[in-house]
């Protein structure tokens, strides 16, 4: 299956948070067999995010978008899903459970409850850092769309206990990916001597340097991990 | 000015990077008055990097593309953007005096040379810390294409004593921007009482939470930074 991020939050288009939420995500996904083969960044633009999902549904089999799930007006990634996909967005009574639960010794402003209003028939993951609460449904084309909050102390733990064993039953064959690390030697002169890896299917090589080191990486698809890894 | 980021290299997708090329670039741009609202991330694929540079120029003024120009097959940025762009590669001889240099005491492969091959009536950027030089030239529509190397360490030297001068120039306005950090409020509280400052379009007002702390992002636009201050 075919993979694209979508990143919403102006911090990062000014550049004041590093993308760390995209690489966690892909590392996850291609873990399990799942290529990323976009990632996409837009702000709390409603408009742009519209553009880049209707983008990401047409050639991609899930996207996942991160950022835009919380209180406040400028929190748009659920709406905006919600409408592109022609889904309602209907409250969730164990997510409005949560958010009393987590509000329940400080002052919960009313703008909290939209949080825990989700798209109809979606698979919810609890958020068990945060208020938020991401989720993964269907889109009429087929597509899944998942939606997961973007501070990375919570994206994190839900990609990992929530997404990917949800996803791990849709995915086809294993991606293993491993980096070798060389010396004494330059990506130029590497890339010749590994020609014919570079130019097989499977397994791939591509060598890229890095701050006084040189990398390889090789990555490998099989059905299973074991096969993969031979 | 609008500009789009394009970030290329398959590292990325895997989330073997993380892509702090796109933050600092996207900080360094809006220092000076430069919008960025879209950053994309394709791997070493011409033509997913084609598709994503043809939809950037159909909506971008200036279009900042980073890695990929290294000495290696799978290094296809430049060809790809001169392709796209209607630019003959031509070879650069300061480049090429500079990457004879920088081989002087070691193995310089054949592959190396391709480094100093650049789109004609480019602006040449030289590289002071790697073989690749950078470059920015103007698409046939008017949009200014520049190509940067990947590593970071060649990246922000690049961007921050080459493309930001040569930018400066061409930037109507600039933009202040500046986090404010906030104490024991919630983000849904602040948006309720920022509501006049989150709805105006300059000084705009952007509340989001980070692990523990709740900031205020505060953007300003002036036609000077006294101006964006006031």
């Amino acid at each position: 299956m075919k993979a694209e991020l979508i990143s919403v939050g102006t911090e990062l288009l000014l550049g004041h948070t590093v993308n760390t939420d995209a690489a966690y995500t892909a590392r996850a996904l291609s873990a399990i067999g799942i290529d990323v083969l976009h990632v996409c960044t837009v702000g709390d633009n409603p408009g742009r995010l519209e553009e880049a999902l209707r983008t990401a549904l047409g050639r991609s089999g899930l996207v996942v978008l991160t950022g835009g799930l919380g209180p406040t007006n400028d929190d748009l990634t659920k709406e905006t899903a919600a409408r592109v996909c022609g889904k309602r967005l209907v409250p969730h009574e164990e997510s409005r459970r949560r958010i009393a639960e987590y509000f329940k010794n400080r002052e919960c402003s009313q703008n909290q409850w939209k949080q825990a209003d989700l798209p109809e028939g979606c698979h919810v993951f609890p958020n068990n850092h945060g208020t938020a609460p991401g989720c993964v449904f269907q889109a009429e084309g087929g597509q899944y769309v998942a939606l997961l909050p973007g501070p990375p102390s919570e994206l994190e733990p839900m990609v990992r206990d929530s997404l990917i064993p949800w996803l791990a039953g849709l995915s086809q064959g294993v991606i293993v990916s491993r980096m070798v690390r060389t010396f004494g030697i330059g990506e130029g002169s590497a890339a010749q001597r590994l020609a014919d890896l570079m130019e097989s299917a499977n397994p791939t090589a591509a060598p890229y340097a890095k701050d006084c080191e040189m990398f390889v990486r090789v990555t490998a698809k099989g059905e299973t991990e074991e096969a993969a890894q031979a």
